[in-house]
């Protein structure tokens, strides 16, 4: 009689919860999911990495230096700024929701973020470093050697390998779920205006999610950036091309992820539109051939900004001191 | 009865406790007490100041990056680095315990922390923006507006001095108790091992007391960098002379807090000694006439490395976005 009741009580509960799931997966856009820590050593060792400036030639840039945790996983610059005050090449992409791009920068030319991780570090325009120096760093450093090994055993030599595995397993955890459009999706239907709702038709109805969907609202592919009509801009970045030589490719850019657009500014791979609402005007114009009145920009404005979910929401790291071993940063040099 | 039974047992406390009040008050170096939070709402607008780029004229430098909470509250560089990559005049002092200091800077031009947090904001070497277009940048952030009014009330403004208020209210909360040696000073007397406690005697009958004490073991006078002997430079710094105008205060350093030290390397206000030892061997020389054996500094470099308190311990705060009325920053121009 009790395990009739419960049968009866989890159909009852199955059927009413499957009207939401039903409805959310007929949508293009799907919800951020948490994120789910396999070793949470490891991600500790990561975040300490990835707020580490030591990792720079310098001392003073780290990867949140570019990907500022505190501001959208973003620097809110046009474009970034690197060793020596050079004026990076491309606009940093957020680094929020990175684990779900189907690649790393804007050109995809690294496959995981683990790949990405030693870009920067390594890269002149960028930390200005050496892989070999960042290790040599670190290998100085007496409470690194101790987590290293204490994540990685006792055999840990510290090695690039090691250090990209951390910061790439940290970065993993940067997804930003619950959302009002998530929480929208999964049935809570009083998480939107309706004016937000109206712009979620609009975006879908005009073709956006013909490249922002799934659930980074982008992030999946590469797509020509002026599809319509030419994009113009000063910026060299020749996209795509620059990674498979084929000139189908040329001007072929990642989707950037929409999550948490309302936080990511300036837009475009040349940071060029300051504003979500110049973005949305270019993006109609030259991808879907579409002239969007200042009603419906700021309708779909309304809705973009209900991708914001939650931030990184942990202690600000403390970072093991250096040891008289320690090379001293060269920032003049 | 019961209120004879209490007194007698407060008197009891009172003598248990006394043994090692007394013993600690009988020390030229006292206990950090943890910080008292007056108004939390206003150390959290604070907090988010302190680390807002947006309050440079690049976008790029906030207080935490020559102050970084998760380096001991330094940049641990010989001289910091400010807009456009130059060079600094100057070691970056530490901002923990810096409320403990007699004035701010090294040449104590601000008398508070109020007055110095202002400073750098409008510093042409530093963050290069002005007060008026920090505070208007603010005031373009609904989400600041919103935190000012909720902190000083429906009539804020927005102005520079409700900002450096706030900075400085976060700031004082950067104290760090509970260190080993405050343990020791306290009475417990396994804090110590028998090598720092014969740093900390060896410390003391050498004569660096007569500077480095009371609760920040220094940052309470200004004295002369070389006492004994000249100390060598190529920095220009001209010490307290700067703001006196005095002869007598030529190259008068405020001292500085030996508090967690061991993090906020390197040394001086050249930052030229990278090394703690390098900079106990400097100092007993330059300042008190003596040459301590190999024995004898390592000897004190351990009791220094007992100062190391509690670090910075909250989570890393979320900025509330710009606007699409915000004056994007001028990283390059």
């Amino acid at each position: 009689m009790k395990i009739a009741h419960t049968l009866l009580l989890a159909t009852a509960l199955s059927v009413t919860l499957s009207v939401p799931a039903r409805a959310a997966s007929d949508e293009p856009i799907s919800p951020i999911k948490p994120a789910v820590v396999k070793d949470q050593k490891l991600v500790e060792l990561g975040k300490k990495l990835f707020f580490d400036p030591r990792l720079s030639k310098s001392g003073f840039i780290s990867c949140n230096s570019c990907h500022n945790l505190s501001m959208g996983g973003s620097d809110n610059l046009k474009t970034s700024i690197g060793h020596n005050w050079q004026k990076g090449p491309i606009n940093s992409p957020t680094v929020l929701n990175a684990s779900l791009n189907v690649a790393q920068f804007w050109d995809g030319r690294a496959l995981t973020l683990k790949d990405q991780a030693g870009g920067p570090i390594a890269n002149p325009g960028e930390m200005a470093f050496t892989h070999e120096l960042a290790v040599d760093l670190l290998k100085s450093i007496p409470g690194y050697v101790t987590e290293f090994k204490s994540v990685f055993g006792q055999n840990s030599t510290v090695d690039i390998d090691e250090v990209t595995r951390a910061i790439a397993a940290f970065e993993e955890t940067l997804v930003t779920p619950n959302s009002r459009f998530d929480k929208w999706l999964k049935g809570d239907k009083k998480a939107l205006t309706p004016t937000e709702r109206a712009g979620y038709e609009l975006f879908k109805d005009s073709g956006c999610t013909g490249c922002h969907n799934g659930a980074a609202v982008g992030g999946n592919t590469f797509q020509k950036m002026g599809v319509v009509e030419p994009y113009k801009t000063d910026n060299p970045a020749e996209g795509r091309f620059a990674v498979t030589k084929e000139e189908a490719d040329r001007f072929n850019f990642k989707v950037p992820t929409l999550r948490n657009v309302e936080l990511t500014y300036p837009y475009f791979h040349d940071g060029a539109a300051q504003k979500l609402s110049d973005a949305v005007d270019t993006m109609g114009r030259i991808q879907l051939g579409k002239k969007f009145t200042p009603d419906e920009n700021a309708k779909i404005v309304a809705f973009l900004k209900t991708l914001t979910g939650d931030q990184p929401d942990f202690k600000l790291p403390i970072l093991p001191p250096s040891s008289d071993k320690t090379a001293p940063p060269k920032p003049f040099d």
